[in-house]
């Protein structure tokens, strides 16, 4: 991979050059990218699952260390009582119905379910895992299969209960923003609909045209706008949800304010379907911004990217709505292996930062004496500004595409961490050291620079157990040495039950097993999930 | 109370002129203004208890139907212990010095407490706890004692634990704005501590001069910015806390992302001290703005509020800091019992809003453009602006001295509830007609209106019984039929047990009972309070 670096230029000199080096990329660009449009790379369509068949090894097989618990096996008797809660075309038992369901995203983990529930209601839900407990049979809940850790697909035969048809909107109150849906409403479709009523989902992710707003609450999502509309523990108002026994659990408050006891809500928020299945969502919508900027710059260090969050923070202040960071190889991995064409020259580090707010005129002057500052402290050497909805979904998809693009390498080693700021990326050159070159494709991070959560990849032709064993538990342990987290968004789910004590003390890992004990005390919801083994 | 309505001007004439009369205030008041400023009547200044001695009724006569639990009477042997955990002036015994930890701020309820203990370590409370669960001994944790739900005082004979000596601040990431500290700073000195770093709190409320972080975060506490910044949930990274057995569970996590397991730090927040003391606290605090704005506005009616709030949304948008209302009979008791000076003339209805952004010309000119849409369609009619920041105090001191005004009528009736907007304001009205005038001294309503939070207050001479009869249940039942909150933000305490229900299912209170059984299976948590007693 070539790098060009451009050669800097004294302050004084340079701000009027570089921000009209800025507008001529923006107009230069614009025929290039309105081709991309025509070929529909636009943001928010998440590819279709690469590995839906039976390549993927089971689970079973590639983690023989697990055992599976002393659940039920599904019988006839039992597909005969489904049939007798859910119309049968809603009990699925085909084999190739069932193979996308047992597959997750990224292809790393494959169940061996044999069948497919689909409910409409919380009252068929509370049926199914009524029957589910007193049988003794397992389940798997699954909203739209994007979780990136294995936790939404089954390990063994578990019932997988499928959220998708569960995707009501309920009601929305235009005045206060507050939205109450079923919890297998898509992302993106609940951001449409709210876009048509001003207001806005308050949080977004590379995977909102297939993610459930139930998966999003189970996993705690957090994505490219929690800098600026914070976490889904603040934005999400209330849930409704069944426990593993049956029971509804309503805590659907549409409130902004409700101190009535214990917020119980919070126990289903990231618990990742181990402690209830969501049913019902109530969340606090924003408004839709009324104008929206987005800034792609190149810098040359990783010390240029935290200046420039530094900045961003400060002189764009309120209205600073995601600064992302992605480094070269990163940026790679959606240009080539999606064909995406790289808006600015090449630089070892890109920002994305955007701008959403009131005022228009004030938002671009904000943004303008942001970069001129910038680029006159020679910061940043090479940007372009997207103003234009069409633009803006462009770029986005450099972003988001990454995820996606990664995938193309073949196998992929991936890292949610969260790390303070000024270690932020140093991992990376070290995994370099540490990595045979052959070995590898890619080692590249990208992420939320402004969460101080990177996302560290390491692509292979294939699964490599010596890869594996290099990086883990390597990753984590530098992680926890500098007290960072060793998921930071996506969640603990199949793949890193035995990691979560590099990031919780023992005496919370233990009300944790007591939380799911009282709540669940067969297990029979995602078992193998969140919580590592019982010994 | 006479009341002067200023005659409504047409649309096109009235906006050059209402704008030049908010001028004219904002010049002419000034002079008061600067009065008071030198009569000390800041906000933030907590007024000292009312009531700490003997004239408040004890808990135990006034509330007869509430029996004492069977735990054990303290004796000496228990204070000689409590001498060997921590040094003996830290262990209080002496009747006067204890007194003031019996009463509420309020001087609703008292307790009869023999002893107070102060630790300053999170080891200490451990210590004691472990103690206290051992010996049976029922505790009462508290922080500043600015509660208004009777949650921080003890019943009976409960151990007060009083965190006000763990007042440490542990650390400060400037860059990320993570502020990690112990459980008894108080709220207005950690705000100094910031503001003099480029940072604030992200919670502001009438008692911040008094009350403590552990408290906010124990009552999960809303205040007047949390349309801005969020609530608590969102805001609070990591907790540690001590449960009742003395374990000390530490997710004192101080990222902003973190999703490794369940989420228990949200146990603590909002549980009043029932099922852990928490001692530490991180907590994410946004940059202070560069420009703050404050309009205090006198409107006609309730609907011309609602408007108003609309109109700020979506003009001043994310510059809205604080949107309050209250009406005249509220600001009436900050003005005339705390002699403070009404700065525009008298209206039915009032509202204070706040800007808060990173350019002051821009926030201004989205104020100029807010308040003159507003006058050009008729809906406020006086007002002032201000932006030196002791005229802003001096603004919010009529606001936040209205909890404090209102004591001096006498016994106050108080509700904090969350209605719909719409019928946000109705319950005023309904209950003038329901009590007999000559038996009230005054029912007023203010609060975070941008929130749906009212804070519904109706003052009599003294305690009255058949006061009482005719409004509660009827609150909360008016409350529960709106599918509102019976409280929004000051929880539940001692005074609200038996009203939980109205805002909770059963199988959430029934869930919450459990876990309350395994946090503190003694029950030796801040008894009587938060959930109804067990039958
Ligand atoms: C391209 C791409 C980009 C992504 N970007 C981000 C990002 O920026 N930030 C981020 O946080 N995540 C990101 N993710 C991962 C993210 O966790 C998921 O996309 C999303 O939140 C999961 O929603 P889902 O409906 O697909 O849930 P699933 O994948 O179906 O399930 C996820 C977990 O939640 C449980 N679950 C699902 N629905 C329910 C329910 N109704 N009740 C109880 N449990 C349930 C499952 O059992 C599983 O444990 C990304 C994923 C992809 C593919
Ligand atoms: C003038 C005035 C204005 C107010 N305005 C607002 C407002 O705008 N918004 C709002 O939400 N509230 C408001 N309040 C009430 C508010 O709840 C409290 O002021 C504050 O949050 C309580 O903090 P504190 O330290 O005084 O706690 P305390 O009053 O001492 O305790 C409150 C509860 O928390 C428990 N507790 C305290 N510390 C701990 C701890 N470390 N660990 C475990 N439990 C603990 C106590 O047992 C008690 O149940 C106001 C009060 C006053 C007097």
């Amino acid at each position: 991979m070539k790098k060009k670096k451009l050669g800097r230029v004294t302050k004084k000199v340079v701000v009027p050059d570089m921000l009209r080096q800025i507008l001529i990329h923006t107009v230069a660009r614009r025929a290039a990218i309105v081709t991309l449009i025509q070929k529909g790379a636009v943001r928010g369509i998440c590819h279709s699952q690469p590995c839906c068949s039976s390549d993927v090894e089971l689970t079973s097989v590639r983690y023989p260390g697990v055992q599976r618990g002393s659940y039920s096996q599904l019988s006839d008797k039992h597909v005969q009582h489904f049939k007798s809660i859910l119309p049968k075309e809603r009990v699925i038992t085909d084999e190739d119905d069932i193979a996308a369901h047992n597959v997750d995203w990224l292809g790393m983990v494959r169940g061996a379910s044999q069948i497919v529930l689909k409910p409409k209601t919380t009252e068929e839900v509370s049926a199914i895992l009524k029957y589910c407990n007193a049988e003794n049979l397992a389940v798997c809940p699954q909203g739209g299969n994007t979780g990136l850790v294995g936790g939404s697909v089954p390990v063994f035969d578990e019932v997988v209960i499928s959220t998708s048809l569960m995707n009501n909107i309920i009601s929305l109150d235009e005045l206060s923003g507050v939205l109450v849906c079923q919890a297998g409403c898509i992302l993106e479709n609940l951001d449409s609909y709210l876009s048509e009523r001003g207001l806005m989902m308050p949080l977004d992710l590379g995977a909102k045209g297939t993610c459930q707003i139930g998966g999003n609450v189970s996993t705690n999502a957090g994505g490219i706008r929690l800098i600026r509309y914070g976490s889904l523990q603040g934005s999400v108002l209330g849930i409704e949800a069944v426990m593993a026994d049956g029971e509804v659990i309503d805590c659907l408050s549409s409130l902004k304010k409700d101190n009535t006891g214990y917020h119980l809500k919070h126990l289903f928020i990231g618990s990742e379907g181990t402690l209830g299945i969501v049913t019902k969502v109530a969340i606090q919508c924003p408004p839709s911004p009324k104008a929206v900027n987005v800034a792609f710059l190149g810098l040359d260090t990783f010390d240029d990217v935290l200046r420039t969050f530094k900045e961003a923070r400060s002189g764009l202040g309120e209205i600073l709505s995601s600064c992302e960071m992605m480094d070269m190889l990163a940026l790679d991995a959606a240009t080539t292996n999606l064909n995406l064409q790289r808006p600015i020259g090449e630089f070892p580090f890109y920002m994305l930062i955007e701008t959403s707010g009131s005022n228009g005129t004030h938002d671009e002057e904000k943004l303008t004496s942001f970069l001129e500052g910038l680029m006159g402290s020679g910061i940043i050497h090479d940007g372009t500004v997207a103003s234009e909805p069409s633009r803006i979904k462009l770029m986005w998809k450099l972003r988001e595409g990454i995820t996606e693009g990664l995938l193309h390498d073949g196998y992929v080693f991936k890292y949610d961490i969260s790390l303070p700021h000024n270690s932020f990326y140093a991992i990376i050159p070290e995994l370099k050291t540490r990595l045979p070159a052959e070995k590898v494709g890619r080692i590249c991070g990208y992420g939320h620079v402004g969460d101080g959560n990177l996302h560290l990849n390491i692509t292979t032709p294939k699964f490599d157990p010596a890869v594996l064993k290099i990086v883990e538990p390597f990753v984590f342990e530098w992680t926890s040495k500098l007290k960072g987290s060793v998921s930071a968004e996506h969640g603990i789910g199949f793949k890193k039950t035995q990691y979560i004590h590099f990031s919780k003390s023992q005496s919370s890992l233990n009300l944790m097993k007591d939380i799911k004990k009282l709540m669940d005390p067969k297990g029979i919801l995602n078992p193998y999930k969140v919580l590592p083994a019982q010994h």
